[in-house]
Formats: C-alpha cells, sequence, structure tokens
C-alpha cells in the first residue's frame, strides 16, 4: 500500500492507497453550513473567516488539513540523479483542530505535515514556491537537506500574490524537514508549516510492505483545549512553551478510528515511518504503544546505522526520525508523545490498527475475575 | 550486593541487601490505620502534621514508598527460556513525598519505581494483577517489553476488587518501563505506577559489583514544594508541564543519608545503574556528579552497543537507561537530572557513597587560603 | 584562526585570531557614561549598579561578557601527559544581555561561556580558583571531567576573599562542561557560571580549519525581554523553567552582525564547533540554519565514533556537543536551539559568516515573481 505516485514531485503526486485508504474515507466530511460556524465563531467578522465559510458552503465541508499518511511517493529504482520538480503552495486555512475548534491553519499545499518529497542522495530539487494572493502572510522554505542560504529561507520568501523557484542538490541521505522560516517562523510552523524531504541513500532503502508519513506540532491558542468556537493563534502561550494542543496531522486524535480513521496493516507485515517534529519548541518521546522501534535512525540520519529495539526515542523540534515497525499481533498500535499529558489532555494520539490473527504464543489475555 | 531473590518473579522476590540494605534498614516500615489516615486530609491543616506525628508514635514512621534501590532479583543464569510468574498489585497509598509533606500514591506493590522485574530474552511473563477492593480507581500495566494490544493495558484494565491475568513473550532484550495506562494514565504515572523490566540479552549481562534501580518521575501537586500537609494533585499543573516535585524513587532526596540511607559501594567496584524515568511528561538529563557513565544503553535498548565515557544523557519519559560507574576515588556521587532546578528545588537526588580510599593521583584538594 | 596561546592554562591564554578576530573587532565596546547607565536603571541605588557605574566610569565601557568564540587554545601536539596549570576567577560582573537591557552576570574570568580549558587525556589539571574579595556570593567548579568529590566542588568552595586548589587527572577523553555548584547551582549556572573542558583523545584530534566556542544558557528574569533596564534574578520563573532569554555566550544575538560581529570562515573550509549547555534546564536542539552537522559527538563523548550528517541534535543541560561544519557555498550560517520561540522571541542566535563563492551546482536562487 505504498502510494504509487506519478513523479518523484511533492505537487503532484497523487496516490492510490490501497488499504488505508479505504478506512480513510469512512471520514466524511463534515457539512457544516454557515450558520453552525457562526455560532463557532466568537470574534467573528474577520475576512478570512467569512472566506472560510464560503468555501464551506460551496464545498459542503471544513477542509481537512491531516495529511494522508499514506500518501507518500514511491521508492526510487533509478540509479541515476534527477532534477526532480516539486512544487509547493503555502495556503492559509480555516480548519477544525477537533471537531468544532477552528483554527487558522498555515501549510503547504493544503496539508500538515506538508506534501512528501521523495529524492535520491545526489537529485537536484527544482522547486517553485508559490504564495497565493488569497494569503496574508509572508512565507517561505527552509529545506535542512539545503546547502545555502537559510536552507533556502531568502531565496523563497515571497509575500502574497508572488512566486519563487529554487533549485538545490541533496547531497546527503537522510529525512529532513522543510518548514517555513520567516520572522515568525516559530508561529507558522506551529500553525502546520513543515513537511519532510526524504534523500534515499543512493543504496536504495530496505523494502518493507508499508510506509506511513507523520508529523507532530504543537498549537498555541488563547482558548482552553476543546473548547468550541474560533481558536486565535496565542504568542504568550508559545513562549511558555505551554500549547493548548499536540497533534499528529495537525488533527487531535486525527488518524483514530473516532475521527479520519486510522492507519491500516496487516500481521506478520513491516512498516516504515517516517516521522517529523515541526514543534516549534517541544521534543516528542515518540513511542509506539504495544510495539517496539524495531529499527531506528536517530534524527533520521541514514548515513548511520540504526538503532534496534528501541521503546521510546527522543525527537527533537525541528528533526524527523525514522523507523520500522513489525506487527507480529493483531492490535491497535498507538504512537504517541510519551509525555503522556499530551495523549490525555492535549491530542496527541494516532494509531496503526494490525489486522489479522492474534499470537497467543507471544501475548495472550487470560481473564479477568473478581478478588 | 546483588539482591539474591528466590524466582525471576517480582511479586516474590525478597532480597538479601549486603552494604546498601544496612544502611536501608534504619527505615522501618509502618502500619497506618484507617483512623490515622483519616486525620491526614487536606482541609485540617496543622492537624495533618499532627496526624503524621501521631502515626509515627504509633509506627515509628509514615509508610516508605522509596523502593529498595539494591533490591533486584539476581542476574540469571539458566540458559533456557522459562515462564516466570509475576505478581503486580495496586495499590494506593498516602506517604510522604518528604516529610511533613503528605501525598496520595499510587504503586505497583507499595513501591516507587515498581518492583524490578528480571527475565531473560525469550522468556514467558505469566502476570497476576490485582486492583485490591481498598483501592478507588481502575489501574493496568502497559510493558513496553510487550507486543501486543496496550502492551497488556485492556487485558490487564481491572476495576478495584478485580484480577486479571496476561501471558506474554519478551521476544527483545533490554530494559523496559511498564506503568499504568488507564483514561488519566498521566496522572497515574506521575502518582508513582511505574517500573522496569530487564529482559536479559541471550548471552547475558557483564559480571558487576553492584546493581542498583532507581526511577524518576514529576509529582504535580496544588501546593508549594516543602508545605506540610497534604498535598493534592494538580491537572492543571500537570497540563503546564510544571511539577511540584521531581523524584527519584517517589521521595525528594529519599536516596540520601538524610532521609532513607545514601546507596553504598566500595571504592574499585563497578555499579551498574538501572534507571527508569516515568515522567509522565519531562526528560531526565541523567548525571553522576563527581563521575562519569563508563558505558550507557541509550533507551536501555541493550541489542546494541553501548557508549562510553557519557557524562550527561537524556532520558525520554517512558524510557530507561542502563548504565554503569566505576568508583576509583572516595565520594559521593550524587545522580541527578541536570536540569539543576529540579535537585536545588524540586528534590530530585540520590546519593552513592563509595566508601575506601581516596586516590591523590586522580584527585586532590590542595587546600584553601585567603586571598 | 585557530587561537594561537601560551600554554592549555585556561587562565593564561591569550590568542591571535586571524579572520574572526578582525570581525570582532568591528566591536566597539561601548562607551556608556554613568548618566546613560542612570537612565537604564529603574530600580537604581542597588550597591552592586553604583559598583557598575563606577567601573563604566573608570573603564569607558560596560564589560562585554560574549567569550570570543575563536578564542581556544590550540591543538596539543605533545605526546606525553603533562601537569596543565589553570586559574579560574569568579568574577561577578553587570553587564548587558542586550543593547539597554542590564543583569548580573556570573562568570568564570569575566566571560560566558568560561574559558575553554584544553588538555590531553592522562593531564593532570592543577586548577588554582579565586573569589575575589569583589563579589558578594559564594562559588566553586564542579568539572565534569574529574573523578572525585563534587567534581571539585567541596574542594574549591570559597568564600568572597578565598581562593582554593585542586588537582586533577582527565582519565577519559571528551569534552566536558564546568559548572558552579553551590547550594543555588542553577542560579548561578543560569548567570553565566558554566565553560567547557576538552580532553583530547591521546591520538589527538583531525586537523580542521577553524575551532569555534560557543555556549547556550538561558536567563530569568523579573522583566520582559526587551525591556530597558536592570533585570533582576527570578527565581520563579527558572522554576517554572520559563526564561527571559535563551543566549549564546551570553547575549542576545551577541555573536551577529548587529552585535559583537558574526564568525567569519571561508568557502571550502571546515570548522569544528564546541558546543555547551549551561542550562540550567533546557535542552538545546542544536541546528546549523544552510547546513548539515557532518560529523557530532552525541553528548560531546569523543570515546565513540561520530554520527554523520545530522540535522539538529539535542544537547541536554550539562553537556557539551562536538561538531564539524563543512562550508561548501557563501552564506550566514545561522546557530539556533530549534526550539524555534528561543529564536523569535528569546535572543538565540549566533551567525558562522561563510565568505566566498557561490556553488550554483549546489545551491541557486532563481529569481521571484509576481503570480
Amino acid at each position: 500500500m505504498v502510494a504509487k505516485a506519478t513523479s518523484g514531485g511533492a505537487g503532484t503526486q497523487e496516490g492510490v492507497h490501497a488499504i488505508g485508504r479505504r478506512r480513510f474515507l469512512q471520514y466524511t466530511t463534515t457539512a457544516m453550513g454557515a450558520a453552525s460556524l457562526a455560532g463557532l465563531t466568537p470574534t467573528a467578522g474577520a475576512g478570512t473567516i467569512i472566506g472560510a465559510r464560503r468555501s464551506a458552503q460551496t464545498s459542503g465541508i471544513l477542509k481537512r488539513v491531516a495529511a494522508d499518511p499514506t500518501h507518500i511517493p514511491p521508492p526510487i529504482t533509478r540509479r541515476r540523479p534527477a532534477v526532480v520538480p516539486v512544487v509547493l503552495e503555502a495556503r492559509e486555512i480555516i480548519a477544525e483542530i477537533e471537531p468544532g475548534v477552528l483554527f487558522r491553519f498555515m501549510t503547504y499545499n493544503g496539508q500538515v505535515p506538508g506534501p512528501f518529497i521523495r529524492v535520491r542522495e545526489g537529485d537536484t530539487i527544482d522547486l517553485t514556491f508559490r504564495n497565493p494572493k488569497t494569503n496574508t502572510e509572508a512565507h517561505n522554505v527552509d529545506f535542512h537537506a539545503a546547502m545555502g542560504p537559510g536552507g533556502g529561507a531568502l531565496a523563497t520568501w515571497t509575500e502574497p500574490g508572488e512566486e519563487a523557484r529554487l533549485r538545490f542538490r541533496a547531497t546527503y541521505p537522510g529525512a529532513f524537514i522543510y518548514h517555513c522560516a520567516v520572522s515568525n517562523m516559530d508561529m507558522h510552523i506551529s500553525s502546520g508549516m513543515f513537511g519532510m524531504i526524504l534523500v534515499e541513500p543512493k543504496a536504495g532503502l530496505p523494502r518493507v510492505d508499508y510506509e506511513l508519513y507523520l508529523g507532530q506540532n504543537e498549537i498555541y491558542t488563547d482558548k482552553p483545549a476543546g473548547l468550541p468556537g474560533q481558536h486565535h493563534f496565542a504568542i504568550g502561550a508559545m513562549v511558555r512553551e505551554q500549547p493548548t494542543y499536540v497533534v499528529i496531522n495537525g488533527a487531535a486524535h486525527g488518524l483514530t478510528a473516532q475521527r479520519y480513521g486510522a492507519m491500516q496493516v496487516r500481521t506478520g507485515s513491516t512498516a516504515r515511518i517516517y516521522f517529523v517534529v515541526g514543534g516549534p519548541n517541544l521534543s516528542c518521546s515518540f513511542h509506539a504503544i504495544g510495539n517496539v522501534w524495531r529499527e531506528l535512525w536517530p534524527e533520521g540520519a541514514m548515513a548511520n546505522k540504526p538503532l534496534h529495539f528501541v521503546q521510546t526515542y527522543p525527537v527533537p523540534p525541528g528533526s524527523p526520525t525514522v523507523a520500522t515497525l513489525h506487527f507480529p499481533v493483531a492490535a491497535d498500535i498507538k504512537l504517541v508523545d510519551h509525555a503522556l499529558t499530551r495523549v490525555v489532555h492535549q491530542g496527541c494520539l494516532a494509531v496503526i490498527h494490525a489486522e489479522g490473527r492474534g499470537n497467543p504464543e507471544l501475548f495472550q489475555a487470560r481473564g479477568k475475575r473478581p478478588l
């Protein structure tokens, strides 16, 4: 169920998502009308809100920003360097953090994390970056895979209504974050402007059954978590590093059966997880409940050997990690930041549903009884 | 002074603790009745202290939750897999964080961290988990060493008055945390519900002179650190990740000469430290003042080679680390979270007293004089 | 441009700083008289302020505490152990965190981080530690490179007007922090009392073109960042781990063209960065914007092999890291804590200016245009 894509270019990826996709489509996009939206908009009136409302009326849905975790270009099979076209577009979008809680996200191509870009060590990325007139702020891109001024931040710094071009060569392998890096970059990243570029080593990567793409960021708002309505960005909370939400793929409990659907795998299979922490500030103590990272590349630095059988790994803000899971037992594997208050109170949870047979040799519930 | 135990099963371990034990036995365990507990209630003001005092008169002391760090089953010598029975019991206990400061701990078997469980790669753990009627809340166990739903959380989820059974096989080596994982698991872990299971590699571990077991967690209460009386759990402080106390083995400055006694070793010896961070939220920058981690297994992942001569290692919440110390010089080695405000203001300190000769070739104080 | 020094002893190092030095000298030390200082001192009157004012009158400058990052003793060429004399002196100094914001720093030898001490594995450090009468507090030194009580903290604990002597042998290689460790050590480290001792492996280190020395700490004050005047230490903010400033070399945006000057290197060269996190509490997610850590020794533990091509590495408080950068493209490389709010709002930024030719094969801005 690795996403098949027409090219390695991020802007043009359209995938076929076998198992994962089906469950995802359980997500019936909410039909929220202007009225209910108005009721959710305490300070109301702002043009952006009205814009969103209008869009909701048109499309029948409140836009989802959660990236489809199976939407990944396929492994690279060519053995020679290429020039890979990538199109990223900054999009400011009102969407839900959790049902009823609206927030102005800033995104690359309307999704959080931004498109998964896949190249090979030695490839040249030919980036077109667009900041449409409909936006209200300057945006840009800083690639950790690039050697050059600001990782591209200056070359791509655009006002609404501008487009910029940048070329850079990916000279070292690994998984790297890209993110917005304008003056108030912490706010832009917190609002969703980060994604991953995978630079495959020249020798390629081991074959796996699934590849999944996830990103964590924390959102600082002016209201308590769960309070319905429009949440506005709270800079003071960001300076205190006390977020309202800590989310995976931009949504509180987004990748669970209760919301957009869990990720789906079969028992006996292996998945490679590409996980990027946008932050802007918090480290993620990355853990898979009911499983273990079979291989894990610290800091996504794939020039190095992976660690084996790691339970919880600290992923700093501004860094990905790459890790594999094997699924010997049917289970809902819960991916969390093991700073567990972020799970219990701030929405940080994504689920991989491993469907198949149990494995009583490995794991067997043996019942409960009164004492 | 490795604890000798009758079996690898946690519930039945009784150890002989050479040097460390003697100091520890200064502490006599308490029998607190319902009456004195009632007297320890929050609004009682000065009465709480009197309650504590009264109980002290009756039993000698208020119940200690600090696990004896030398209480570890012996290294495993058998070369074949076994089924290892383990009994864990949830116990809610009012005890002192520091003298005069009472708190309702939640524990496994009355100690923080919970019993050290020791098995060999390939062994099967046969767990009995009990939640006695005297408790007030649901509890369970999530083992990071288990492959299966919730690491066992569902299979062991019990209300007061229930018992559950679970079998799982430990298929990968390393030191792993186990912890409570009910809905408000962050509160339960903060209150003490975490411990360690060591899965020895098939080849065994190098011989050392001492093994010591420590765990760190942070406690969020409704009163300032040090204010005598009953402290209640403060969920808001937990969401802000601003604890009142950061403790080792459940007690502020517990494992020091001023309280339950320091750990004791002889110069020239080597100790292996098993350290588990329950959190629920804070990472520990683990450091031994006046010494260095001679070997350290990042994230407790013993399938990998250790690092050498590490001064300070970040241990994320939901992870152990395993490390060795050598003691060439007589000294009080202070184990701390090098986020030093937690040491100065929040109680995070444990001491290893290395008794023996000085080593002036290595370290020599050469006096002070007026300028 | 490695600093040439007359010896490895920290107290006597005077360097010649080729490129880096030139830019540094752009920094014309501000001639601020008593009048302007008085204007910056809202609560005025404190004896310490008056003392600083007097000193300003005498010397014509407000003292800068930012250590010169090129001020590093040269690599060690001898192949036999030596006794290395080191003189450290505690100095309490009123200086600017950023222009107009005064703070009472505590320093070793008047600089933050303290002098870079360079020895070889097996060397003996012969330390003289002075606490001049002009200070107001007890001070000392805890060396993570020392095996012995408190890393030297007890042997060097001195009141104002005292001097202490200590000898210890550096028996393991790596980069180690030293820091003040009196009772309120967190406050002393936050105020600037930390530095680095490099214990070169016996085989020496690979040749590089530049060596640079940086340290991060966070400062907790009683006023908002940027508010002109005298900021006083705020213990409550420290317990909450919510600093006012997060700085590199003791100064907000200190090592930038806008203040004391950026560090200077030539394209095509390689630099080794010695980076130490004093804390006292925050980890640094260390990143070089527009570049990548080509080699990085986790926790400064140079007995181990380095990692390669790491983008962001978490350096815990109480730990250094050592890492190399290569500069294939002319650029301002920005060293940051990738917890980016600390960059945007709290001053955490230092710049390496890589001067030379562009490298359009690697990186090419290709223009902007209206959409």
